[in-house]
């Protein structure tokens, strides 16, 4: 019988674009078992997209769909003017390249998730959170959604019958509430890749959010978010993988 | 028992981007049978894609990825310096936005054609007929895709055993060896809606290209190509739809 | 003794990219004293700008530069996430650019003017009109700026000592206080090419804006903006040309 | 009295696009005394410009403007498809922007120097060499151009009595004609900075090109290209304008 806890590993990918290199796509590909590979739009272009799929077949890594914003000068990070009906057709789009150019390299996309503000929006504007369910419903309704755990896109989702897979961040820490705490709040990056792993074992564990002040909110944990950007994020995330593994945590995509 | 002659009136569509609006779409949707759709690199945007594709569901007409270079200063004109691969990717990502917004808007997309300078490449580089031909088996190996009769487009793709749709001009004049008179000739469009339309009778009938002096070429005709540019050819596109209904031709999209 | 009234006509040119065509250039060239040409973000290209700029020369017509938000997809009429300091360096860019063009087109750029959401956020934003007078006064303090008549950008221009040009609208109702009647309004855009034209020659005879209800209120009448959209709206500028010429009022560029 | 040996130290910088970060401007900044600053087109944006505008200024180095195609997913490496006229539209355009960011920053754009493609094109082709002289006569006629030591350029720009700064480059074999070996070729890129730099020590005081052979060509020397793309280059650059400083050989810009 096989009771073991089974959790994702994710991180952005497939950013670069053109000559201009960015993220460690090499490393992370070694590390998680999801890749999130930008679409064109706020990073990433049809040849870094195309090897992207090829690299992350080769190592075994599922790949979702990364969609953003159009908006490569603000890398998808700006909220852009755009109305709730026009972001449906945004993200389908896109949705949709990534899965030609997956099949062209070999792979197949088996998730969606969506990018910096479009991955953020949603939290203070649920009718963002309708888009993206829209998106995903009508043009891959086969495809699971990546979500924040606790978040209005999970619960909006959750309660459409759509397949979510609920995040937590490897390292971000979390209000009393159970949100990300703001960038802006002291405390909001942990730094402390042992700390960030064994609070991602206790949360793995729990099935539940650990707070700043230690109190776990029950919460959906389907994977972990971990990032590349420097060698500090690089090594936080190498260590949750070390310290989830060594707890007999299978890693492993969920599609 | 039905030996009536069928074939397909094509015309490209869709190519506005945002505020700056190009060709006559809603015209073009009463004549034609299948449309091709712009995919965002030479023309055409989501929000125009979704669009045109819900208007043709609407009106009964066929719809086409027509995948262009991304240069939407050149509109898909120019020869850009990309590589035989990296034309497949290109191909293949707009390929996949054209097939995710046509499921969005409740249609499906039922053939390829390249635009522009990724129409015209493959008579002068057989790699590049090469190249197009790797990016639809490779990424929706079940779309059949539009190519010039008597193209080297349309022998390769035979060849290989895919669906090829061939293709004739209704505008354009042809040499006494089949080809497309070039534009910088005299003569090379025609401007008369009733020769031209009696002209595509002859043709289609006879299953044949008649050249300037009159010769007829054996030829594969599955779709004949209109334009709607101007008041002059979409006279001719009409012109040429009621010239072949009137001898029983019956117009409909092979898909 | 010259005590003519001299008012400048200005509309907004070349604003087309590649075969994307847009608007009514060679017409207007032939009513207005002042083209305002777009940069390049919003709209235009080097060849448009170009070629427009040779073309106003020719027709003794002055040009100004005519910055917008990074935006074609938009034509500039969204409000983008941009800083205001981002935004000064927006506008310094595009005019410094349309400075050059002009001069290797053998002319010279006598103003500016913001277009679009730039050219009417100040009014919400007064920050945003700083950002504005900043780009000019750091970028090419010899210029004048255009300003809407009784706006913030007017009076803060004003205010620094900046030569700013006051703009009223042909076809655009005033509120009570002044304002330009919001689009979204009944009666906020003048149909009637007989009104609108002797309601410029009122308000530029009395030195004052007309409000819908016929209230003169005191404003700078420097220049008086036509639009050519339409067969419609290029009637309004012809009809505002002739009756002003009627009346003796001298209509020419102030720079 | 001073006979000084005079020359100037050049590199690209600047080129960097909102996150996507490329190069190692800090440093270079450091060591050369003329900065090629990008233009919006191949790399840059108006962000990116001001601030390096700014920094250049706060350490004494010399900025010029460096057009390059716009084509910033390749970097403006690829020879685009414009034509010979579109091309000096492009060049002047950029031109303008990088004088108008320059004066916004409290700088001064005190010479050009093309980039990628358009670096190189003129070789091959020499209505390329006119296209960007005529766009340097036309919009700034005022700005000096770089141009490769014994290039088409160079001899074309001296013959119509403009300013022309002829340029070898630190890291790069000369052919025994004079000319750069192809990066295609072994050796092309010199990775010694010890016997790179004594190499410019005896190119400088000879006034003259050294070949692969040791020969020495005579060459009008105004300015040297260095590179920082990795600690290599930068290695290079930096020995360079040790072993010079060493000599005696004094390093500032022509301007």
């Amino acid at each position: 019988m096989n009771d073991k806890i089974v959790v994702d590993l994710n991180a952005d990918l497939g950013e670069s674009f053109g000559q201009f290199k960015i993220g460690n796509d090499d490393a992370l590909l070694n590390i998680v078992t999801s890749a999130n590979v930008a679409c064109g739009f706020h990073g990433g272009d049809p040849e870094v997209m195309a090897s992207t799929f090829a690299s992350a077949k080769k190592k075994g890594v599922a790949i979702g769909a990364h969609p953003g914003f159009p908006d490569l000068w603000g890398f998808g990070r700006r909220v852009m003017p755009f109305s709730h009906d026009e972001i449906e057709r945004i993200i389908s789009y896109q949705i949709g390249a990534a899965q030609a150019l997956a099949r062209y390299a070999g792979h197949r996309i088996s998730y969606v998730k969506t990018h910096g503000a479009l991955g953020n929006m949603f939290e203070r504007d649920p009718a963002v959170a309708t888009s993206i369910l829209n998106a995903v419903e009508r043009t891959a309704p086969e495809l699971p959604l990546m979500a924040i755990s606790r978040s209005h896109l999970e619960r909006l989702g959750r309660e459409r019958g759509m397949t979510i897979l609920s995040e937590i961040f490897a390292d971000r820490a979390y209000t009393e509430d159970g949100k990300l705490v703001p960038r802006s709040e002291d405390g909001a990056v942990l730094h402390d890749p042992v700390f960030a792993a064994e609070r991602m074992v206790r949360m793995v564990k729990a099935g539940a959010v650990e707070t700043r002040t230690g109190k776990m909110l029950p919460a959906w944990i389907d994977t972990i978010c971990v990032h590349g950007d420097n060698p500090e994020s690089l090594d936080v995330a190498r260590k949750v993988r070390e310290a989830l593994e060594a707890e007999g945590v299978q890693l492993q995509s969920r599609f």
